[in-house]
């Protein structure tokens, strides 16, 4: 069975599973304070500029999101995103259930549009009833978004100063990260980007780790007794090892970033296997996830050698899908597809 | 470094890790829809006979606790539990976090007592004002307990017949539950441990993986939309696959099992090395904790060459501190503990 | 001063306050088990034709929907309102402070369409991601709505239909219910209306109470230990008997449509005014609101004299602006502000 | 039917009901924006010598608490109570509602003890383990305390040093505040008690008012955006202005004081009573409520003529009634009560 199915269809990188074993009997402490932890915080600071980034790490992008949300939130504040973002239509509630409102705008492309941001933020505090409504304390993106767009500098820009300007915070979704700093329609570096965050994850799920995420606070600006919120939201690992030693071998050399090109390449060949083989193409990307509109009966027949995902209902008898391309993606699978296309 | 600092301190199971890298490149759906946990299932219901049982696996133990006790309760319901009890103790409120209070009773060498949860019951429905009050819906204990002790049989039995009594569940923290029931203490066969719990989990984390904890509903009781609600508390791993592989390994010719039998051993062993050394003993039990009183001084000495953990202040120049054993540790380690006393 | 600012700017119907008097120093149980609750609900019953209603007293309408939505749903569910809704928009996120999202779907004129409604429902369903998604679980309207409309027997009855066959209930906040059955725009009897309704709420507040709403479940389906629920979200009022009065003396001899009737009427006469004074209508209803567009340096002038309320930003330069009757606005005061218009 | 239930079980003042009447129909703009919630406060400032006091008035007790909690405490932080307190007993788990813990620790006749409170966080931040705990964050304390009692100035103080030095905040819940200071066994001047509280409340609906409690923030602390905070809560009434004039008439001429001694006056005299009878008395307090132990079937035969409330059972046989007088007591109703022995 081939699979596009989505960036997290397999195990770890090598890499991962050989310091996984080469470890694996040496005695740390649990919950993060281990020398693992360490040594991977240490390269990640020096992966995205930030010497003075404080940085823990979580297990899964909706647990990363909500403890982040609801850590850096006060509790009459909600977090603003697109309607498309994770938050708002994917983490079955997970949000809310922490207390606070999804504020949600609309998405062009997958993000949000600065213009419209202010239009929102000046509208809420010209709003004579606005003690009656919820405050917006965070800004909430994806980079890359749930479509594989992609924010410029010059957007992301726009966003954080009107953070900056409306005191609140940016927080950056990186579940993909890795896939969005390589792509060749990025012209942002990890430190620029860093730089216009106030708090980022970067992703290890879908980047080739088994689980894990890495919440960094580029300008050390981490909540005080953090370690006891993680542990509130049940997000805490026991062995925060598996964590540490994942980033540790993610990001020594870069191998981080040197993974996430294989998804762009084989993305970028899906894209033509598409186009040659005369695909009704819903959305082409600059990132791993691409998108076809198949009519039903024909997506029924492909389901049953790949495998890939709904995205949405086209029409009556037609449906948006989704292929993944991932740092595991070979040649060979897409040769494959392109024979059963 | 030697450490007896918990049943957490080292990686996986080498099984754990050859079964990892065996299966690590096969495409597989995420969010536990794949192969390997639909085998470890399989094998959990055959290790407990109880052939109907709802399973899911989850990351660690407050997650656990957490989502079962949020998922099963009313919301005007609390959960019973022993002072000494993890979500009473050491979960930071991750309990009262859902929404829910937890009622404590007095811990017995870490246990409820049946006469005394009887007595409470009673005198919460015969005093006039209950409705005013939070209803005991659930009944949590740990097997073994937070102090390494056990439930007999009998004591089990009529705190899950109150339960049924009084239309409470009974819920069963197994995070160590392989060192409890190949105790040669327990009077408990696996099947009999299951048919008198209504939700219980196997503990992974402590017992030779890498992370995850198997819950189990022995009598098919899951609520519905269960993985919705495991969503909605963050607590959905995308890579499933991780928790299913490792719990397929750890059920495979009762591995899990197996492995419990060695921590046993080595408690065992180092129960007898105390004596020999005329510690001061707090607590000897018959799982894999066991606790000494340290001069303070003597503490921070041996802990220069052995980590264990602070359990608690016996008093003004002695701590108790607690010395563990696992699937992992060594009769070298023993030996060379014993040397340092 | 002259306000038409809302419909909670003056204390109590006279009646009520009478009965205040009447009955103050008369010992009654707390918690809403007094004589004054009793009647009351036998009088709403019998003013809804729903004899086996359930009915519970509180004290405000953002309390009453938090209460009613949180003790209704499952975790996993959101409850759908219009984006105009007041629990979407100007209950500072109380809803989500319970858990729970609002699933926003669009307004027209303040109400749900019904083919909307059913749309957004198979696609929810049709999606194969829907277990990752917040489950639709309730419906959630007002009437009449937060911009004075109605919904029309026909409206509400496809929604109440919508609702039955998605297994979600539906919950009408009647804020303004009076000024609703009684608007001759209405086409639903009390019974009618009640029949439809899975839960709603008979608004006290704006309609002649000095506080207080009464839920109504018309089929008898009120929650088990409702009252726990209603002390766990700190809405149990300690002289239950404040709400029991102020409603048995609502609901004797129909004052509570009696004294609606006065709003309709005089809002009638406000529309005539704004119409013979040529001004600026954003929308005129067929209830007690009514909104005005006014240029900027005019509405600060008329606030000199009249309070009335900020509804939005119309443009640069001017807002609109509602103007609320109630069941004591006087013809006095209509007169006085057509002399200032 | 006489009643000694408790201090909420008839209206209000008459000089309550008197200024609602004067006051009806004069328009004022809701939430609390009105002139007499203005006048209220100012008298309040005055009456406990506050002038820079922050107050805001809500409706009652619980909803007050779980305000004042969740407002003041970070997510990580519980609030220390004793575990007869009202938070930990009597709320229906409204304040884990809110995701807090209550950290109960031992009552003496009511009342937390400093030295025990002191051994608490001493052994807390010497737990290593601390940062899997809860941090206590707060120290609530009934004045009276539930079972009548009342702290004295030294106990107070030193209660209000220990936070000062833990970084606690000292909430007092003052539902029966006046009942408390007036008491000849208070050592403690209205000033001399607000200054030692960081938050605590006067309550309106035991002394005197139909429901209401303002709660007073001495030193000007209230947190930013209360106001929202309480809408978010379900807690912000509309119309505001019946807590206004409430306590508006309650703080004129210190009505609020006047009245409390009538309660304490009447207690003396049931006290008498009680010992006359050669009653078997449980408590005598120097406040409004007093506990006698009743045989069970006397107790019944009381009941049809007396309402009194249940405590807690005694023994098999026997109860313990709380018997409360109020504002409102009067010497006949005592001496029907004397006849009734």
């Amino acid at each position: 069975m081939l699979s596009f199915e989505n960036d997290y269809n397999v195990g770890a990188h090598p890499r991962i599973l050989e310091r996984l074993m080469q470890t694996n009997l040496e005695p740390q402490s649990g919950y993060g304070a281990d020398r693992f932890c360490e040594s991977a915080k240490a390269r990640i600071r020096e992966a995205f500029s930030c010497p003075n980034a404080d940085i823990f790490f979580l297990t899964g992008g909706t647990q990363t999101n909500c403890v982040v949300i609801d850590a850096l939130l006060h509790s009459y504040e909600g977090v603003v995103a697109a309607a498309t973002g994770h938050i708002a239509l994917h983490e079955a509630g997970a949000v809310e259930y922490t207390g606070h409102k999804v504020l949600e705008l609309p998405a062009h492309d997958g993000k949000l549009d600065a213009d419209e941001l202010r239009a929102y933020l000046e509208a809420f505090y010209a709003d004579e009833n606005h003690d009656h409504m919820v405050f917006p304390g965070m800004v909430y993106l994806s980079y890359p978004t749930e479509l594989g767009t992609l924010y410029s500098k010059a957007e992301l820009t726009a966003i954080s100063q009107l953070c900056k300007e409306y005191h609140m915070q940016l927080f950056v979704d990186g579940a993909r990260l890795g896939y969005g700093l390589v792509s060749p329609a990025s012209d942002l570096t990890p430190a620029e980007f860093a730089a216009l965050c106030d708090v980022f994850y970067v992703g290890g799920t879908k980047v080739g780790a088994l689980c894990g995420e890495a919440v960094v606070f580029p300008h050390g600006t981490m909540p005080k007794h953090f370690l006891t919120i993680v542990k509130q939201h049940s997000a805490l690992m026991a062995k925060g090892r598996l964590l540490g030693v994942q980033f540790d071998a993610l990001f020594e050399d870069r191998l981080y970033f040197e993974i996430s090109r294989n998804a762009i390449r084989m993305a970028e060949t899906l894209k033509a296997v598409f186009r040659e083989k005369k695909c009704s193409i819903w959305r082409e990307t600059p990132t791993n996830q691409q998108f076809l509109v198949l009519e039903d009966t024909e997506m029924k027949r492909l389901r049953e050698n790949v495998a890939f995902s709904f995205w949405e209902k086209y029409d009556e008898t037609h449906t948006v899908c989704r292929f993944v391309t991932s740092w595991a993606t070979t040649q060979e699978s897409i040769n494959a597809l392109r024979d059963l296309l």
